[in-house]
């Protein structure tokens, strides 16, 4: 069954033997949603939605990694939902998992209120326009708030959320403060945070937060996520994190 | 000069000959006041208050670092600010540094609105009651919110700073969102954070932050900073701070 399209490659995911359909220029994961994907977690039952889910890969990681009842992606982007959807069929998860072509700011129309246990979501960084060339390119939509905003997010997140559901992001160091403010306005009270360093010794290039939907306010910061031990050389826990 | 009430003692502050009094069993100070007063930054001509000065340990180890113009703690136990006058006069200091007994509530009134380039505070960690045996000891109106609220302190801080102002702030990790949350509800923008580790790979134990009155969303989250490289053994930042 050949179901790439043109210019699209098959990657393997390391875990469970699933793969996933990339797409070099247009649509492909970064490490940014491994990482969350193993500080998120789903348990026995569970249900997951991940907002802006690209090529699927949040879901179709965790569902090779937590024993959740079912996952689903929703994406804006067509042809991504599409390709998507294709690595869900290749590796046999179609029960398991749904992808939704949709916008994240219409989440709580298009799925009921209060009716997920987790959501993740691993949005745009950058502010609208901020160092912009072109906003109708596929990246530029998954890397800028072009079509929603952290506010939109925060507040959609809520919505689908039940009471005491857990709301899971990773972002920005230097947008925490607005993160923080922002979750807290739709009452996603952040419980845990942890920032990922290159090197043990350098500012932290992301942050993953996990809140949780009417919590109460105590914060565990966790110990620094430190990639690299040296260049090129991933420290254990990098290692444990992307291959087992 | 005996300057020293009974079982009071004088400590080498290792910078500048500076000697501070302290009551071991009463008002003593802490290592997070060594480390906030490095982290905090005073420039030329610029005027610094201390939101419960306890020892006076933050302005005279201020005073001693950097070249502000004036220094003035505000202390609302009696016996605490007298000894922390006393350290004033023992180190001739009398010219930079005011010790002011007064309440933290009432700081806006006390001194004028706007007047302050920076405002320090090493504040009461625990909830009022959390864990509380006696609220009449001076300690544990140092370490409880007795007499005053983090609330209560980014409101009189942000009162009393001038717009563009810095406020400087160690707490607990565990109430950063609280944190967060309440220095941007009186305008003062976290624009720096440090988090404290004991060792690189636990969790922090006291987080520093840098907001600034009326400043705009760009936060700066700075490496880990890391005490112990084992046991006993403090990590050459450590001893940079502590020692130099």
């Amino acid at each position: 069954m050949n179901m790439l399209l043109p210019d699209e490659r098959l990657d393997d995911l390391h875990r469970n033997g699933y793969h996933i359909i990339q797409h070099p220029n247009k649509f492909r994961f970064g490490v940014d949603a491994v990482l969350l994907s193993h500080f998120a977690m789903v348990k026995e039952n569970e249900t997951a939605l991940d907002l802006g889910t690209g090529t699927g890969i949040i879901p179709i990681l965790m569902e090779g990694r937590y024993k959740g009842k079912h996952y689903t992606g929703l994406e804006i982007q067509e042809e991504s939902a599409n390709m998507a959807r294709r690595s869900v069929a290749y590796n046999k998860l179609e029960e398991k998992i749904a992808i939704v072509n949709g916008d994240i700011k219409e989440a709580s129309r298009i799925f009921q209120a209060a009716s997920f246990d987790v959501v993740t979501t691993n949005p745009p960084y950058m502010n609208s326009g901020h160092g912009l060339v072109n906003p109708d390119m596929p990246m530029a939509i998954a890397r800028h708030e072009i079509l929603c905003t952290l506010d939109d997010i925060a507040m959609q997140g809520s919505k689908v959320l039940k009471s005491g559901g857990r709301f899971y992001m990773i972002h920005r160091p230097n947008r925490f403060t607005e993160i923080i403010n922002t979750l807290s306005k739709y009452k996603l009270e952040t419980k845990r945070i942890r920032f990922i360093h290159p090197y043990v010794d350098k500012e932290p290039t992301m942050v993953m937060v996990e809140a949780v939907k009417c919590g109460k306010p105590f914060v565990k910061v966790e110990p620094p996520l430190v990639i690299y031990k040296e260049p090129n050389v991933y420290t254990d826990e990098a290692i444990e994190i992307y291959y087992k």
